[in-house]
């Protein structure tokens, strides 16, 4: 019997489908292998790209040249671009304004055929950090509402470039699902005085049947409503609503179990491509208390098609707590 | 400078992207061409499909064998089974359901080579009297809420069949994207005490930089704050909530304007993968006058990515003008 679950959040209806029921052999996604060249993102071919915003360097390398481990560099082919005031306007009964935003690119390794999870811890905390240091200097433009990082890994999960990299996006406005999501959790604190999320993992580390793997700050596990098969969060333990907060001493942390659940779902989906999305406060941060950040990411397994555009619920061949056992207990 | 634009019924934005700017001939997603073969929506093999539901059958022809031009039978391997109670439950923080609904297969044609839009006319009227008659049939059931009635066209779309059908699942629950339509058109109701679709209508055809194409009865125009390239919506341009109420002189106008706009889609992105939804009222028409049923036709030419998963919020890299344009003038 198929099941229909709820997401406590956004109230958002998912269908369980155990007819349907896939585990990890059922699905045939997978990252087509490198091949070693030479691309815009890759060492000592800086010219390509727009000047770096942020690097880490070795002392003495100076920007825009070799001897870096990490660029920060605006995207070639923005999606919002960094200059301009936002003219709201009016167009009849339609509301339009500029584009105006940032659109960054995290180039994670000078090595084209590295991924995230081959770079030594050092290197995987800077990116984190890149993330961070990023929002915060954004944070400081009054037009922005809301800073998006996000990493599509595969060109099915629509990354252009193979060279591992992260996005960032600084957009003028609060977009849609961040709102659904703040006033979901805001619904709940209002009526509980309670975190929603922190909530949720309290039951979820109780009943342990959805939880992949945790260590004493963080959390990762498959979500009781998941829109797709294999789909994992990761937050924090504790109540923090801002990412770039986020303390020194957690970001190791944070890089164990982020590795961890990257290379779980590699090994169990034979690497495949996926999207993954830090959700975080908005800068303005008017909810302290009632939302918590995570990670969220959705390995690309399975199509949308019309039933998922058309009613905006999904359909997931994959019961969450088989999913959840899977990565569990593959070897990694 | 990239634009953004604001979806005046569920305050959805999007970026229309200019520096992409994409031309119809800068996608490249195609369908394969079929292959004649005997499928199990094929003539004569009505013994591999669940016994049907409806058909419009020669006279004396038997159920379930030849002699029809179109069959309506259960899915094999549905996402909701027809049997059984709701039976609500909570899981501490967590809501579920039995996954109780329909899920019905619509076959357009014994022909496997055949299109929805090689059909004859009659043919092709015959479909949205199937789809009307299965709603009016189905809507007795308490039990449902919702009926979408849906066709993901080409594997990139999510067909798994290249036999032309369409689908209809029958959901106990108000699909999340339906309340937000509704919702929506429920406030600008009460604040305009008209229907927001009439007026977005009546401002298209005067501003006529959007409209595809058009008859005395229905509008074919590219939306304002389109999501994805080439979204089309079909809509009548006089009031009506609910699809299944169509009077049967208009199915005959329905038909024309959809296969024209079909055809278009065709002839100017090479015969793309596409989904094409049916958005009406909810069964209980509790908006009679706030709702306005519609069409929704996506080709699917570009990924969702990151971005997109992460925020609700879409990038489009091609003008809804630009879009209406192109299929406006394109020759069929």
């Amino acid at each position: 019997m198929p099941e229909l679950r709820k997401d406590p959040i956004i109230g958002r209806w998912v269908i369980i489908s155990t007819e349907r029921g896939k585990r990890p052999t059922d699905f045939h996604s997978t990252i087509k292998k490198k091949e070693p060249k030479l691309c815009p993102f890759c060492n000592s071919n800086e010219s390509s790209t727009p000047p770096e915003v942020y690097a880490i360097r070795q002392n003495g390398s100076k920007p825009n040249s070799p001897g870096w481990s990490l660029r920060v560099v605006p995207n070639k082919f923005p999606a919002l671009i960094i200059e301009g005031d936002l003219n709201r306007e009016g167009v009849g009964i339609f509301d339009k304004m500029n584009g105006t935003g940032a659109h960054e690119v995290i180039i994670e390794t000078p090595d084209h055929m590295k991924d995230l999870v081959d770079l030594e811890d050092e290197d995987f905390e800077n990116v984190i950090r890149a993330y961070r240091d990023r929002i915060l200097e954004l944070r400081n433009d009054s037009r922005f509402k809301y800073i998006l990082v996000f990493k599509n890994q595969g060109e099915a999960a629509g990354a252009s470039l193979e060279h591992s990299h992260s996005q960032l996006i600084a957009t003028p406005i609060l977009p849609k699902r961040v709102m659904e999501e703040l006033s979901g959790s805001e619904k709940y604190y209002n009526y509980k005085e309670r975190c929603i999320y922190c909530d949720i993992i309290k039951q979820e580390l109780n009943d342990n049947v959805r939880i992949v793997t945790s260590n004493d700050m963080f959390v990762a596990l498959e979500p009781f409503a998941s829109r797709f098969p294999f789909e994992t969060w990761i937050l924090p333990q504790f109540h923090e609503s801002s990412f770039e907060t986020i303390a020194e001493e957690s970001i190791g942390k944070l890089v164990s179990i982020l590795r961890e659940t990257l290379k779980r779902i590699s090994a169990a989906l034979n690497n495949p491509p996926y999207n993954l999305m830090i959700h975080t406060s908005p800068l303005d941060n008017r909810y302290p208390k009632e939302y918590h950040w995570h990670i969220e990411i959705i390995p690309k397994l399975v199509r949308v098609a019309g039933f998922e555009w058309g009613t905006g619920f999904y359909i997931n061949p994959t019961i969450p707590e088989d999913a959840a056992k899977f990565l569990k207990e593959v070897e990694i």
